[in-house]
This record gives structure tokens, C-alpha cells and sequence, in this order.
């Protein structure tokens, strides 16, 4: 998941004190009223090294009262702590009624560092993820706004900034062994922090990812949600109707910080049509090999399809299942839901198109329609497609944890390469069929769209079952990629 | 915890068909309504083989339309089955909005016959246990009622109806060997009964054990939980503000269906002067060496007290401390709460008191508070002493799996003793000051509050952390037996 966020993301220094100064009364002006209304606050900063953690929380507690907050740094354990519960040093530091605490580092120590290096791993792993959820669960409950920060930067920025302390004598002091340690073991890190906020990223204790190689962008971005966090909260107290008053406007900034991964998609690629040919034959023929092999060795495969309309699904699927033995796929269209499967459980029509064991289904669209299309069109409530990304990860978990294989794609193509493809199929009679009303209504709705898809891709690309996005301006390119795709993931399990 | 539960509990004939075709009519209406408001609905009954789940699914299907639920029972896995998610089977089967499906053994054989057949341990077993409960959430949030009943007899209750069964050669078919492993297993299944409970009783999806000894008491029992929970959701649809309008008048034997433990505690125990002393001195020798052992082995220890008013908690205490080293042990006593105390978590000042690695804390009352006296007074709400069960059990589970040695209390006594102890205070000048104008009012509320402590002892009785209720009218027996089983649970943990 980590490895799909934009990096790039940076806000000018003119357009930064244009808005900071008007976050920073905003903020203050909240926290008076959360110590009126008693409510308490847990902030959790969690990042990278030199990520920026420290300037800024610093920043945060500028236009704060000195008298109603506390910043805790957590580090290594003290004997007292390590003869307790590894939450009791946080359970006995949980904020006042009306106080905010700031976490510089948190009880996710335990599932980073600690697993990392004392090896954590099963049955304990597992219960320390638990406690962790019934510890914010029960804050929660009692009416604490909990919010997580993960601050994120590459690889490369990390050293880069490494290097840029080390190089100065007053600084040098801050890059210690453990740093450069945990800096060679990025690649490790990124997957059990990937882990890690799958499994406490909850309604009640949301995880949101910091874009931090612009330090300016990374705290506009935190006071901001910030802000709408407790704004929520005394909204939701001074009116327990009028829960979702005016957050939008009171925060001008909210499209802008969203975290996105398809801005940094490279449409330009493309591939050759011989090489394409060559290539596309011998991927053709490894993956009826492997349909084979699966099918003596009782392995599910599950190839979901999602996309903009026109980015070449239904080609696509054509090259992969073309020289496939029938007997052991079978291509599952899904479009709006029949009216019994709308009166039951939205995943209930999915759970009924599970592959039996040793067969591959092939979902042109799937259950992401739910935060797709329901999700813009108003087919389901705020409500229900929020909870959907759980749902959908909890089924995914379980179908993988059984040994499905599941791939997952996302055909992407810009703007002007769909108006190209509608101007074509309205033109050519052969494909006229392909073009409906509904396909421009859709796209007057682009932004909508991948804002949803962008999402959607961050929040349900899991360790266990990966979305791909392919770049689909080119289609050989896109059809060999998602061949490759598919055939390493089998191979992989196998 | 199914040990606790009074199995004695009956109703006589006269009584049972007074009532329960007002329940029929009740039902059939409610089912009316929830087939227009389109409400799904899931029953499940898990239990003891010959504890009457087929007869009690016969009678509670006899007033509804049979066009409008289906019954599903649950045996050895097809073909097909083996080769899906063990929920696959049961998600497919999921009822229409508006339909009720019941489950005559249900996804819960994985946590049950399977896990005891098949050995299913450590990460697969929690992770069915995840798995089970997010599935029940996705359908509670879905808008399904979800109710779960678990039908209890004693072994020697089933081994009495397995040997009818065969001594009649028309019924004799229906024990087979397989019943006859189980009821042999009864020991080894009570426990992870009481485990599968422990993890699985959700607020959305709530458990309730069923006294079966006899068939008209649990049919009235379920009947009455089933309207009950009916009529909650119908009500929340009609009305989203009066939820909680007339349920308790409309169901009329809402008290004598609870489940109660306290009812068969034998207070005739006693135990003679000459054998209290020398026990007394034996025990106190030994615990004295047990709190050495302790604190060079680093065990921490709780020793939690609740029970009546005058029930002799204070005496009892005195005798275990008695001979201790008091640098190894503290008595902590639990009143009302402070104004700093109210404005955290009620559990954040119990987490404040947590004993340090090799000492013992002796809580005089609790934690336990929460559902007890605050429930009572109304000091909180009910959404919150509800959740509260979850949260406390939550709390021990992570001190247990920490190491610390959790032991409970409850000090039963009647309500004839406690009046002639409070009239013996009144009477003893010395004594005096241990009586107060709320003890006096505590005891006007003496059913609340034996409601109140039934419902915690059989919700926090867990397999960690057991109650163990002291029969206290002899205060002699009592204090015996509360050193003995701390001397026990600590020589266990050594």
C-alpha cells in the first residue's frame, strides 16, 4: 500500500502561509472547544526516520494551550515497563477529559521495532494486534477522538536526509546506528508497516498516510484532518443531528491532501506489435500450462477486473482466456445487482461465484463496485460503503488464508484517451453497441471517479492480495502486463 | 462459565401452556412485521447432543409461515464444501431481507467438532474465530437480527436421555457412536465451549445459553429472547427515536428466563473452630512462602473482592495479609470514583494499579463496579455498562497473557445473614461505624443487585480468569477456602 502513494505531492511556500495562519486560528479556536465540551484527544505519530515527526508535532502545538496538552515520546522500556502489560505505560497516559495527548511514537512500537527485532511473530503477533484494537476501542467508545499518523518517505529521501545531517557537525548527532540500521531495513520495514495499519486501520482509530518529502504539504495535511476530526466530534456533541454540518467548507484544503497513486501512473508505455506478438503467444502458452497445473494441484485462482469505462476489459480478458481449456475458467460479467441479490448482503452474490478448487473466475468488474460506481451514484449510504473496505479485506483475507490466488487490476488510461475510444466506437458501427448514454454521464464524472478508485486502491491494496494497476493507453502493453501478472502470481504460490 | 449456570431451573405444565400461545401469537405477528419491513433474521442453535435442539427448532417454527424461513442443519462438509472457506457454505445460505434462516448447528462445528476432531490450534484457530465474527458483523451492519443459543444440560442429564433413547427400539437410532465420543469428551468440550462464548458473544451477535434440563423452560426461554429481539429491530425501524419503547411489558417472563448462578450456591457450609485454626495457620504458612517464591520468580498477582454489603470481605482480607511480608503486597480499597478518576476510562484507574512484577494487589471491590453499583445507580448508561463485559474481559485476557495470576472473589452470603450482621453492627459500639444509611438502601435493592452480579458472574467467568463465589454465611469456611485457591492458582502458575 505504501509502496502505490504519491510522493511527489508539495505545496509552495506562498500557498503554505496563505492557509496556515487561518488552520492554525482554526485549530486553536477548536481545542477551546474541546475542553468545554470535555472531550479528550489522542494524536498518534508514527514515520520513518527522519521523516519529520518532531518539527511537526512542533508545529501542531504552536497554536495550542501549553496548559492542555501533553506530548509523550516513546521509547526504548524502562524496567518498570517492562514488568507490565506492554499497553499499561499507555493505558496510564490516556488523556484527561478535555486534554489532548500526542504520541511522538506509540503503542505501535510493538508491531515496528519490537517485532522487528525480538521477532514477534504469531500467536503473539496476532494478540498484540487485538489488544491494540480493544485499547482504542474502548478510548473510542468513551468518547476519545483517536487520530494516527503515518508519515511516509522513500527510501531514497531517507538517505538523502541521513546524509544531509550527517555532513553537518551540529546534526550529526541525530543520525544514530539504530537509524542507519532500520534505513537498510526499509524493505522489510515497508511490508510489516503495510501489515500493521491493515489491521488497526478501524472506523474509530483511522490511520491516514502522510506524504512527508514536503514538509509544508505534510503539515498542511495534518492540521487539516485534524481540524475536521475534532470539528466531527464537537459537531457531533453541540448536535447530535446535525452531525455532518459544514467540515467541508470550513476546510477548504480536503480534495488537495487526499492521498492518490493514480497521478503517478506512466501511461506513456507502450510495446512494440512484434514483440507484443511473440510475447503475447508464449504467455498464452505458459498460462494453459499453469491452467493445468492448478487444476491437478486444487488451486483457486480469482482475476478481478476494474477500470475506466473503454480502458480495454473486455480485450483484455479475450487474450488471456483465448487459448485457455474452457473447462477450467469461466468469466463472470458483473453489472447492476438483480433484485435478489440487492435484498441480501452485497458480497452475498460474490460469496456464490467463489471458483471451485483447481478453477480460475474471471470478474470483469467485481465487488469494488460498491466504493466505485454505488459509492458516487448514492446506490448505498456514507455509511455502507465506509465499512466496505473492512468487509471486502476481511473476505479477501479469508479467501487467500484458504489458498486462493487472488489478482487484482486496475486498467488505467487518461481523459483523452477515453474521449478517443467513445469518438471511435460511436463511429464505427461494429462497435457501436460498446457506447451508451450512461458512458458519458460517467465521464462527466471523472473526478468523482478517481477519487474513488484512488481510494479505493490505497485502502484495500493488501500484503495478501495486491492491486496491479496497469497502464492501459497502449494495449499490448496492458495485455502482456496483466498475462505476466497472472502468471507470476501462480507460479508464486505454486 | 456453563458450569456456573443453574440447570435446576423449570416450568410446571400449567404455567407453560398459559403463556406460551401468547408468545406463538407474538411471534407470528412480529414475523409478519419483519417479513414488511423486510428485516433479515438468523437463528442459530448450537448445544449438547439430546439437549433438544430439534424439538425446540420444531416448536419455534410451528407459528410462522412456512413460506418465510428455512431451517438449514449442519453436518460433515460435501465435497464441494471441503474445496470452499469453511463460511462459504453459510454465506451462500444467508437470508433474503425479509426471510428468517435458522441453523440447526451453524459455522460454529469449525470452533467445536472440527477443532476437536481436526486439532484445530493457535493462528488457524483465532483466525476462524476473526473470521466468524467479522462475518457476523458485515451481516449485523447489513441490518441482519442475529441471534445465537446455546442449549445446556448437564452430562449426567445427557447421559440419562442418551440411555432412554436406547432402551427404546424406536428411538435407539438416533445415538450413534459419535454421540457417545462426545458425551465422553464432555469435560474436554465444556472448555472449549466456554472459549468459543468468551470470544464470540458480540452486542451484534449475542450468545445466550439455554437451561434445557427442561423442554418447557428453554422453549419459553427462546421464544421469549427470540420476540424480544424482534420487536427491538421492528421498534428501531418504526421509530428510530423511541427504541426501547414497551419491550419490557410486552414480555412478561423477562426476569425468570435470566440465567442465574447464585441460586445454587450452598451457604449450609461450615467449618468447625478447632479445624479453622490449624487449616488457618497451614494456609498462612504456605502463602507466606508463596509470596517469596512469587517475587524471586517475578509472578504478579490480583486478588479481586466484591460480594454483599457485610458478606466479611475486610475479615477475609485481613486473614490472607495476615502473615505476610507487607513490602510484597498492597490492599487496594475501591470507593467512588475521584473528579480526576471520572475524567478518565473507569478502567484507566484500575490500569494505574496494576501489582509491579513479584508483588500481589488485593483489590478490596473493583473493577466489577462498573456493572454492579454504577450500573444500579445508573452512575453510567446502559450502553455503557453493556459494552463494559467485553472491555473487562479484554483487560484480563492481556494480564493474563502478560503472566499476572488473576484470582476473584464473590462473597455470597443471604439476605437473613446480612440482616443479622448489619443488626449486630448497629447493636456493637464497636462495630458501629461499619454500618451506613447506603448499606440500608443498597439492601432495599438486594434483586438488583443479585441480577446484577448473576449476569457478571456468568459474562466474566472466563476461562482465564475464573469468579469463585465463597460461600460466606460461615465466615470460617470462607476465609479457608478464599487462601486455599489463591494458594492454588498461584502453586498452578509456578
Amino acid at each position: 500500500m505504501l509502496e502505490k502513494v504519491d510522493l511527489t505531492k508539495k505545496m509552495d511556500k506562498e500557498h503554505y502561509k496563505e492557509i496556515i495562519e487561518e488552520l492554525q486560528i482554526k485549530l486553536s479556536s477548536l481545542e477551546r472547544q474541546v475542553r468545554q465540551l470535555k472531550i479528550p484527544v489522542i494524536i498518534v505519530f508514527e514515520g520513518w526516520g527522519a521523516s519529520g515527526k518532531g518539527t511537526l508535532i512542533n508545529k501542531l502545538i504552536l497554536p495550542l494551550d501549553p496548559r492542555n496538552f501533553n506530548v509523550y515520546a516513546t521509547n526504548y522500556l524502562s524496567e518498570e515497563e517492562k514488568s507490565k502489560p506492554f499497553l499499561w505505560r499507555f493505558w496510564v497516559k490516556t488523556p484527561e477529559r478535555g486534554r489532548i495527548a500526542i504520541f511522538d511514537k506509540s503503542w505501535y512500537r510493538r508491531t515496528l521495532v519490537e517485532r522487528m527485532d525480538n521477532g514477534i511473530k504469531g500467536k503473539e503477533l496476532s494478540s498484540s494486534f487485538e489488544d491494540i484494537k480493544s485499547f482504542e476501542k474502548a478510548l473510542a467508545d468513551d468518547g476519545n477522538v483517536i487520530l494516527k499518523f503515518f508519515l511516509h518517505i522513500s527510501k531514497k529521501e531517507q538517505n538523502r536526509r541521513f546524509k544531509e545531517l550527517e555532513s553537518n557537525s551540529s546534526t550529526a548527532w541525530r543520525v544514530n546506528k539504530e537509524d542507519i540500521k532500520h534505513h537498510e531495513q526499509y524493505d522489510d520495514y515497508i511490508k510489516i508497516i503495510d501489515e500493521m495499519i491493515e489491521k488497526t486501520d478501524d472506523s474509530f482509530a483511522p490511520w491516514t498516510v502522510i506524504e512527508s518529502s514536503d514538509s509544508r504539504f505534510a503539515t498542511v495535511k495534518v492540521f487539516t484532518l485534524v481540524i475536521k476530526a475534532l470539528q466531527e466530534k464537537v459537531d457531533e456533541y453541540n448536535s447530535k443531528k446535525e452531525k455532518k454540518s459544514a467540515i467541508s467548507q470550513s476546510v477548504g484544503e480536503a480534495s488537495i491532501i487526499n492521498s492518490t497513486t493514480l497521478d503517478i501512473v506512466d501511461l506513456t508505455k507502450t510495446v512494440e506489435k512484434n514483440e507484443y506478438k511473440s510475447k503475447l503467444k508464449e504467455y498464452q502458452q505458459r498460462i494453459r500450462d499453469l491452467e493445468h497445473e492448478i487444476y491437478t494441484k486444487k488451486i483457486p485462482v480469482m482475476i478481478c477486473y476494474e477500470g475506466w469505462d473503454a480502458s480495454g476489459k473486455g480485450g483484455n480478458i479475450k487474450r488471456v482466456t483465448e487459448n485457455l481449456d474452457p473447462r477450467g475458467y469461466e468469466v463472470i460479467p458483473v453489472g447492476a445487482p438483480t433484485e435478489l441479490e440487492n435484498s441480501h448482503h452485497y458480497l452475498w452474490r460474490f460469496w456464490n461465484k467463489i471458483p471451485k478448487a483447481g478453477h480460475i473466475n474471471i470478474f470483469d468488474r467485481t465487488w469494488y463496485g460498491r466504493v466505485l460506481v454505488e459509492k458516487i451514484e448514492g446506490f448505498c449510504s456514507e455509511e455502507e460503503w465506509k465499512r466496505s473496505y473492512n468487509e471486502i479485506n476481511d473476505m479477501e483475507t479469508q479467501l487467500t488464508n484458504f489458498g486462493v490466488v487472488i489478482v487484482k487490476f486496475w486498467l488505467q488510461i487518461d481523459k483523452d484517451e477515453q474521449l478517443r475510444r467513445f469518438k471511435e466506437r460511436e463511429s464505427i458501427p461494429s462497435k457501436n453497441w460498446k457506447i451508451t448514454e450512461d458512458d458519458w454521464r460517467n465521464r462527466d464524472k471523472w473526478d468523482q471517479y478517481e477519487g474513488a478508485a484512488n481510494e479505493m486502491l490505497l485502502r484495500t491494496s493488501t500484503t495478501y492480495a495486491p492491486w496491479t494497476i496497469v497502464e492501459s493507453n497502449d494495449k499490448y502493453y496492458a495485455r502482456l502486463k496483466v498475462l505476466k501478472t497472472v502468471i507470476d502470481a501462480i507460479e508464486k504460490k505454486l
